[in-house]
Order: C-alpha cells, then sequence, then structure tokens
C-alpha cells in the first residue's frame, strides 16, 4: 500500500514509518520539523540523540535497502499540502502531525491559539485534500483518550447508546477534555465526523493513551534510527519524568495526590495498532473510533513500579508529591474499554519490570545529557502566562 | 451594569445594544464590520436599508439621548481587544461577534478554516483578555440549538445525567453539529467549560434557535436605527427566504422533505433572553447553558404558515420542494428543552398570524428591494468548492 505518515519526523511518527517500510509498503513522510524548533524555544532537548530527518531516512536505505520519501512543509499551507496527495494518492493517511503537549498548549494565549488553530487547520486541510483527491484513501488519525476527560461512568469507544426519558440513540461519547490541545483533539474528531458524513470519506481515530518506550525491532537495527525521548517539564510524560529521575538521583515528583489514572502502551504496540487500522480500514463514510491503551495505571502506582525496578540497578528512589500545576480530579473512577483494537488481533506488550529496566538502560546510556532543571513542571493551569519571564528566567521561574 | 456587545453592528447585536442603553445600562459596541464585508463578498445586501454603526450611534443618541461607545476592530486581535476589556472593566460581555452562518462555512476550504479560526480565536481571546482584566465579568456567549443536532431522544440543556452499566454522571450533552460553522460553536463552549473550570469564570452558553423579526421597540422609534433582514441564499433563513418568495410572487423553497424541524424565538425573546442572563449571572466557575428558543416548527409548516397569512394580502402562494442541499435528516424526532429562561422570567412572543403578517409589511415596504436572484440555495454540502466559478458566474450557478 501507498502510506503518508504526516508528522513522520516526531517519537511515533518516525518508528512507524519504519516499522510500516519495513512490512513492504510503499512510505513517505511529511513534516514540518516543529518538533525540533519546539525544543529550540524551550531550551529543551530529548535524552536520545536524534538525527536529522534526512540523515534517518539515508540510513534506512542503508540497513534496509527500502526507501522512504520525505517532504518537508506544514500540513497548514494548502499549496504544500495539496500536490503532496495529489501526486501520491496514498491508499492510507496516518495523522501524528499536531501540537500534542498539553503543558504546551497551556503556556499562554499564544500557544493556546496556536495550537488549536495548527491542529484544527491542518486536520481540516488534510480532509478537503482527500475529498479532492483521494477520496478512497483511509485516514487514520491519532486522537487521544484525554478527550473523554474522568467521567463517573464507564468511557466506551468513541460513541455511547443513551436511553433517556424512555427514547434511545447512540451518540457521541461526551468529551471533557482537560487542556486545549486535548481541546483540539476533540475538535479534530467533529471535523473527521462531519467530512465522513457529508463526502463519505472513511477515517479511524485512535483515542491513544500515554505511550512509553523507545526500542522497536526496526530501530534496534542501527543507533542511527533511534527516536526521541522527552522527560522536560512540558513535553515529558509522568514515566519519562520518573525514569529520569531515578536515574539521576534524585525524588519522583509525583502531582498531587497521584490518584489520577490513564491509560498506557507500549511503543511496540503504537505501531502494531495503527497497521491493524490500516489493514481493515473503515468503510466509506464511516468514521469509526478505537480506543488505543493496553493498560491503566495511577500516577502513585508508576511511581512505585518505577522505584521497585531502579532498584535492581542499586538506585535508591524516594517519592514526593508536589502541588499539581494542573487542574484535573487526583482520585476518581476511571475504566475506559479497549477491546476494538484487541479484537483485530492485538498481542499487547505489558508494562513488566523487564520493560522498565530495559527504559532504564537506556536512560542510564544517556545519562551525561539528562538536565535536571528541566524537569520541573514549567506551566501552571491556573495561571494565563507562564511565558512573562525572560527565557533565560525560565528554569528557575518553574523551579 | 458596563456591558461591551461584541458583534454591536449585527442583525441582533445592534438590537440589543439599543434594548439594554434603553435600560439605563452602559453600553459599549465592538465589531470589524465583517459582516456588511461579507455582503460585498456574496454579491447581496439587507433587505432593509441600514445605516452605518457610526449613523445608527449618533441617530440613537440624537433619539435617546444615551451615548453607547463604539469600537471598530477585530476580537481575533489581541492588541486591539486587550485594552478595551482593561479600560472598560466590563460588568458583562455579549459574545454575538462570531461568523453565524452554515452555508458561508461550507463554501470551500478557505471558508471552512476562516469560520473556524475566527470564531475559536476571537472567543479564545475574549476568554483570556477576562482571565487578565475582569475576571468577575459575566461571560455571555450566543450558541445554537444546531450544536446538538437532531438526536434521537431529548434534548436537554447543555448537560445530561447519563446511567450507563450502573453508574451515573451529569456529562456534556453529546453534539453532532451539522456544519463546520455549526461545529465552530461546539468549540466555543468547549473552551469556555474549561476556561471556567481553570480560571474560576463565569459564563452563560445560550443555545440559540432560529430568529426571526426586525421590529423591536427601540427600532421602531426611528427608521435610522433598523436591523437587517437576510433573505439571501448564505445568510438567510428558512422563513424570511418564505416571505420575501411569497411578496415576490415566487414559490416557496422547501428544501428536500420539509420534516426538518428547528426550535425558533422572535427577535425581542432573543433580546429579553440575553438582558435575563445578565440580570442573573452565572457563579465564579460555572459554565451553564440555557437553550433559548420558545417553539419548534418544521420547514413544511412554516411554509404553510407564510401560505396562509400572505393570503390576508390576497397573495397566492405556491410551495415547491427542491433538492437539500444539506446533509441532514429530513424527518426526524425533535424535542429540546427549553425551561431554563422561561424560569428566569421570560415571556415569549409566539409565531402567530399577526406576526407573521407584520414581517410581511416591512418585506413589502421594501419591495423594490427584492433580488430574486440571491435566493437560490448557493452552497451544496457535498462539494468541497461552491466558489469555484468567477464572481459573476455565481447566480446562475447557484440557480
Amino acid at each position: 500500500m501507498r502510506i503518508l505518515i504526516l508528522g513522520g519526523d516526531g517519537y511515533l511518527g518516525w518508528p512507524t514509518a519504519l516499522r510500516l517500510s519495513r512490512r513492504g509498503h510503499e512510505v513517505a513522510v511529511l513534516d514540518n520539523l516543529a518538533r525540533r524548533a519546539w525544543d529550540r524555544e524551550l531550551g529543551a532537548e530529548s535524552l536520545t540523540p536524534i538525527r536529522s530527518l534526512q540523515e534517518r531516512v539515508a540510513a534506512w536505505r542503508e540497513v534496509s535497502g527500502r526507501s522512504i520519501a520525505a517532504f518537508v512543509g506544514d500540513l497548514c499551507d494548502y499549496a504544500f499540502l495539496e500536490p503532496v496527495v495529489r501526486d501520491l494518492r496514498p491508499d492510507a493517511v496516518v495523522h501524528f502531525g499536531e501540537q500534542r503537549s498539553a503543558p504546551y498548549s497551556m503556556i499562554d494565549r499564544r500557544h493556546a491559539i496556536f495550537t488549536q488553530v495548527n491542529n484544527l487547520t491542518g486536520t481540516l486541510n488534510l480532509l478537503y485534500a482527500l475529498a479532492n483527491h483521494a477520496p478512497d484513501c483511509h485516514l487514520v488519525k491519532l486522537g487521544t483518550m484525554g478527550e473523554y476527560g474522568t467521567p463517573n461512568i464507564d468511557i466506551e469507544e468513541g460513541f455511547i447508546t443513551i436511553t433517556h426519558k424512555g427514547r434511545t440513540d447512540t451518540l457521541p461519547f461526551p468529551k471533557q477534555p482537560g487542556s486545549w490541545y486535548h481541546a483540539s483533539k476533540v475538535y479534530d474528531s467533529h471535523n473527521m465526523m462531519l467530512a465522513c458524513k457529508i463526502w463519505g470519506l472513511r477515517a479511524t481515530d485512535l483515542n491513544q493513551g500515554i505511550v512509553y518506550g523507545v526500542d522497536t525491532p526496526e530501530i534496534e537495527l542501527d543507533e542511527r534510527l533511534r527516536t526521541r525521548f522527552d522527560y522536560d517539564g512540558v513535553f515529558g510524560t509522568a514515566l519519562n519524568r520518573f525514569l529520569v529521575q531515578a536515574v539521576a538521583g534524585v525524588p519522583l515528583t509525583v502531582y498531587g495526590r497521584g490518584g489520577q489514572t490513564r491509560g498506557f502502551l507500549d511503543i511496540r504496540d503504537t505501531l502494531a495498532c495503527v497497521e491493524l487500522a490500516i489493514l481493515h480500514p473503515a468503510e466509506h463514510g464511516e468514521f469509526r473510533v478505537f480506543n488505543q491503551f493496553t493498560e491503566q495505571f495511577d500516577v502513585a502506582g508508576l511511581a512505585a513500579a518505577v522505584r521497585e525496578a531502579a532498584s535492581a540497578f542499586g538506585l535508591s528512589v524516594a517519592v514526593e508529591h508536589l502541588p499539581n500545576p494542573r487542574v484535573e480530579q487526583e482520585q476518581h473512577y476511571y475504566r475506559a474499554a479497549n477491546t476494538r483494537l484487541l479484537g483485530l488481533g492485538l498481542r499487547p506488550h505489558y508494562l513488566s519490570e523487564t520493560l522498565i529496566e530495559s527504559i532504564i538502560r537506556v536512560v542510564m546510556r544517556y545519562h551525561d545529557r539528562i538536565r535536571p532543571e528541566l524537569i520541573a513542571p514549567a506551566v501552571d493551569w491556573r495561571r494565563t502566562n507562564n511565558a512573562g519571564a525572560p527565557v533565560s528566567e525560565l528554569p528557575e521561574r518553574a523551579a
């Protein structure tokens, strides 16, 4: 199949490109390299050293003998996007090409508007390009489990059947996004649903949990194929933060009570889910939603698991609780369905002590690159301006 | 009270400003005059002649002795908006300042993106301006009943209590917007809900039905205070279209089967609802939703009512069914709650034959300004480009 991967230079987009290329698909990536620019803006950096997109593609050709076409440009620029879609006529588009950090979106007004306008414009451009030039293409779009928030009822996959005052309908699951970023994914979902309805497009929305892990079978072939590992206060996840803190010998920082529960999955399962969605496409006119995670954990439980695994390396780890920079429930009911991808054949890699140890090994390998000042929460949901200080003062202010 | 009305030059914004000014409030309007620009873009015009904003304000001063401050500029321009909010420190902001036509949003990609980006950016700018400079201000925002779509269950006011697998929660009512425009209102609702939660702002979302009528007690004081009456295929509503067709002696055009049912209200009730919301503000941190309509009608029923009323003027009226340019259910269940504004004291003006006759009288007065070529549906939901032809050909293509 011809597959176009938007955001194909990112943490997940690049490993997805490698996997699909190795499986014999004709893969192209499109990326505006914005993620690398945001690192420069924040003065942050991936713990793992990553090569330029051009070097990555060259290394993959050398290692595998396969070509990945790379288009560098912005999804929001239709004059750039349209000819790519028109000339490539992909069978599937995998859309990772968005601003994907909740804290980044909460920095200030400018970042809030940037996140929502960027994500919404890119997806609308894509929907029009598909309708005009590749109406049979299957759109596989990355959403987030964060669209649902933390309702006091079970979370279903995209839709829920409601009986109300004696009548019944199946309706979009109510959404309660907790950041401007999470909200932007809700808006994409609505726009995709409408495009499928009015133009007969076909789309799968993958409402993904929090992804962990840095190794995939393709990346393990050559160090130059490495993908990023974020641990800073803006783009890093709680689990990555804990792993770096354990290796750096500083306390693991749990935000608030730590009862915040979310869905998680291994990076290899993300790749498998995307491939399963591609191999079993939605029908014309169908907008379907899969919840893409394999396990649920709460933050305090993750910290405990990291402490346990770290002890195998002789690392003694303390846990401390920080005031929560987010506005969120810290103790709540959470139970989300995730059977549709399992039904297509997903065989999950669960988060075991062994896996945590393997990530710790990678973190230890790049120990010299750890910058502890990047770890503190840098963005407070309650403030309207988290970037008021000059850049040079940011680390102090953040800590 | 100090009240700032965004979109205060528009069909409803201007009469709202007049009413609140007459009631003794200190009223300011803010508008970028975009609605007038869209008329020029489309080659359309209000049936009723309307004065410039500056002439309107001067006429009102002359008639009432009261001043309305006018700020001409764009909500999307924070450098313009911020000082207005900071210096005025309003007690209430009424937000009509958005692109409000579903067909306009469906013209093509450019109009789709413009509508969503414009509406979302303006509202986000406003939320930040309020959080930074007027955190006690009550935001009264115009939403639309179209956010809900046409579910097969009763529509509640913003939220619904769902019992699912033995657990219960009250959650945002599931939304099924049927155009990029309607979707933009859903996105505003989410953004307001989040701002109330994280910053303690207070907001009322008025999910309004379709408004009819052109006369209010203030407008009746002086012809120079007239508000607009749209009947064209892009900004006109079905009822306005029927009234103009009846007077023009052409058949009333019902889209599809005509069973499409919606909520409606009189322009005087819109003004009363906005005032009731202002006088009974939301609490800090509260995001509440009122469904703002007084009656439900289906399109075929409206056509029949217009035909009946027109006969009093000796007008003989035919009804014809056109292929529906929209993608929507044409026969469906529809029952929406609207008790919250009634509970605050709203006394509705129902659509009677007398009222229809009074609007027909206004249409007859401006009979010479009717341009029948503007009435045909100009935008087809199933097309991705409704503006491909040069402007000079638009009327032919549309018909």
